[in-house]
């Protein structure tokens, strides 16, 4: 990338990732710096990914952007935050290295076009994926180099964790420019390959409390949160890269469990209260404890982020058994969905002990599908000129 | 009760309490000493009331217990506690004042008969009546006098605050043999007259934790609810004292539902989670913040406790408008309850912008029904011979 020629166009996909050691509220609302360091998972792109193609021209009259084909106004304060923090960096950096004029790219317009190969509607994080895809993809077209934290961290604090494949953390940080506020890999995708996660996709109302309100409500009054973020994260971040670096299936699932759960505590601590599990997520929450007492120890960790869906992190050979207990106790029901999605799963019978271990009545169709997957790489540049999103013309191809 | 003739058969009434400042986890497992503070309101006993009958005998051959006209285990570990406390308060108040010889009534045996005027089902906290009733039937019959808060504590910990009426704290006290562990009446029933209690009794499947197995593995695992009880409860104690004294229903009301809400946020802080609150109480939550919030005011507050059952506090004016809000939101279903049951309401018309307002998608049935009560006094003893639940043969009489 340190060529002078730039590529006028450029696609990237960029993953979604899932925090075992939760982020929830910001010591400062416009730099989006946390109040705690977080650490994630990163999802593979096989199943779970964004794309992003950005294109600057110095025909283009005004920045445009189009997500998931439909175009949405440019202005919007989050992404006019990565906007401007990438034409700074360009300058920056730039003008750190050669002594060069600026070249006259940086004052070009861009057109963006970003799509999910996951229904919106699935309540999945899609805005760290998104934002992390749109740092890298504006990096390359305005050619800067290095860490994107600070760019990513500016359309969604959890996107700066997607940058990176494997295990990531984003470190709080201390300084007021957020300059140290930024995410590191832990781990590669490579380091625990048996490691599998399932997104058991939650049948829900609409959610009542948006994830960036919810926060900064919790900020305000939930001392648990504070107390959370000062006295207990530091020790958890600790502990949980012990779990990665070392495997430990046994320590790494209890801290998620309990991670989560604890992030949810502060969520109800909050005021007026905030609830993003449901009777489902609760009745997920039962399964997999009792899934875990009948084998007499953590095979299974859930985690839930800003809404109903169920997290599974397990090691490739319990899949087949949990997947077939979940089957059991929320029987699938027609929805027009394939209930079983992603990478392949043996199927499996559940012995007559375990169904009896697992004892709650069946909640049919409260799951909708199951997502399979697993730790995958940080964004990628997609070469093939037939990927890109927008065509010659600086506009959405009709495919898209 | 100095009189040396005490009577051989006494018949107690005792009320039900709900917290307004939780109780939840205790520093002595066997003595029944809470990690921290709590303060209730005392509900009235023309609602909800246990109704106890204790009688002695030297022809008794062993102790005897009838719960709701079914004999029970006399041997039960909190009742032998509550047995055991009794007689050696009687030993021991009887020998601190007169030197003479003990009465031999005091190795007599006891029958006692208790009823509750409501359905068990509710899951209603009968216990704290429970063991209130009981302390202060067995008192009159062994000749007791004074403070019975040890004796009922050691039955159920909140069972001593239903020892008193009006608003009432338990004092966590510091010593370790729990003699400054003890209720007492922060303000009498008269004192705030308008107060009004709604109990919305809930559909609800079976509670998976109970309580007294819930507030062990919340003290060995929540560094929240740690936390809450020494760095939190106290100012809240002192704060929630001022609020009754004053009357100051805004103050009162938000910091009863934050401390539901923060006892709640520690259940789900334990390991393995526990979560008393479905679906449905979410949904009476977020109805009394609309109701609220429509009205600029905290005009309502809820309190949950090991369960799905919300109590609803609020002033007498504003009683009819919100029962008309509940009925909006959970239209009854024909389920062989009358829907709503005590203090009569008056009808009231929901306004078009409160009905806006509210907006959630109506519920049917999942508010079963809804009981109108207030502040009541504390424990009575019941003169008429025909309110005693043992016959002079000590034994159930057919009609109880």
């Amino acid at each position: 990338m340190a060529s002078e020629q730039q590529p006028a166009v450029v696609t990237c996909t960029a993953p979604v990732n899932i925090a075992v050691i939760k982020y929830w509220g910001k010591r400062d609302e416009e730099l989006i710096l946390p109040i705690n360091s977080s650490l994630s998972v990163t999802l593979h792109q096989q199943q779970l990914k964004t794309t992003t193609t950005a294109t600057i021209s110095k025909d283009f009259t005004e920045d445009r952007i189009w997500l998931n084909g439909r175009e949405e106004d440019v202005g919007q304060p989050r992404i006019q935050a990565c906007l401007q923090e990438i034409r700074r960096l360009a300058r920056k950096r730039r003008s750190d290295g050669a002594e060069d004029a600026l070249p006259p790219r940086l004052s070009y317009k861009v057109h963006v076009a970003s799509v999910n190969n996951f229904p919106t509607a699935a309540g999945l994080a899609s805005s760290a994926a998104g934002f992390a895809c749109l740092a890298c993809a504006l990096a390359r077209v305005y050619g800067v180099e290095g860490d994107l934290s600070e760019v990513a961290r500016r359309g969604s604090g959890s996107a700066c964790r997607s940058l990176y494949g494997g295990f990531v953390e984003w470190q709080m940080g201390q300084r007021a420019d957020g300059a140290d506020s930024i995410a590191q890999q832990v781990a590669p995708e490579s380091h625990w390959p048996e490691l599998r996660i399932l997104v058991l996709v939650v049948s829900a109302e609409k959610k009542l409390t948006g994830s960036t309100a919810g926060m900064q409500t919790s900020v305000e009054t939930s001392a648990l949160l504070r107390f959370r973020a000062e006295a207990l994260v530091p020790a958890r971040m600790a502990e949980m890269a012990r779990c990665i670096r070392e495997r430990d299936f046994q320590a790494f699932g209890q801290l998620t469990m309990k991670d989560s759960n604890q992030f949810h505590a502060t969520c109800l601590d909050t005021f007026p209260p905030i609830s993003y599990l449901n009777d489902t997520s609760r009745r997920v929450i039962h399964l997999v404890h009792r899934f875990n007492a009948h084998h007499g120890c953590t095979k299974v960790a859930y985690s839930f982020d800003a809404g109903p869906n169920a997290v599974i992190f397990t090691l490739a050979d319990t899949v087949p058994e949990f997947v077939a207990a979940v089957q059991h106790n929320f029987p699938p029901e027609p929805n027009g969905d394939k209930f079983l999605q992603g990478l392949p799963v043996e199927p499996a019978l559940l012995s007559d002990e375990l169904k009896a271990a697992l004892g709650t009545d069946p909640t049919p169709g409260g799951i909708r599908y199951i997502i399979a997957t697993q730790v995958g790489p940080g964004p990628q540049v997609l070469d093939d000129p037939g990927a890109h999103l927008l065509g010659p013309d600086g506009l959405p191809k009709p495919a898209s």
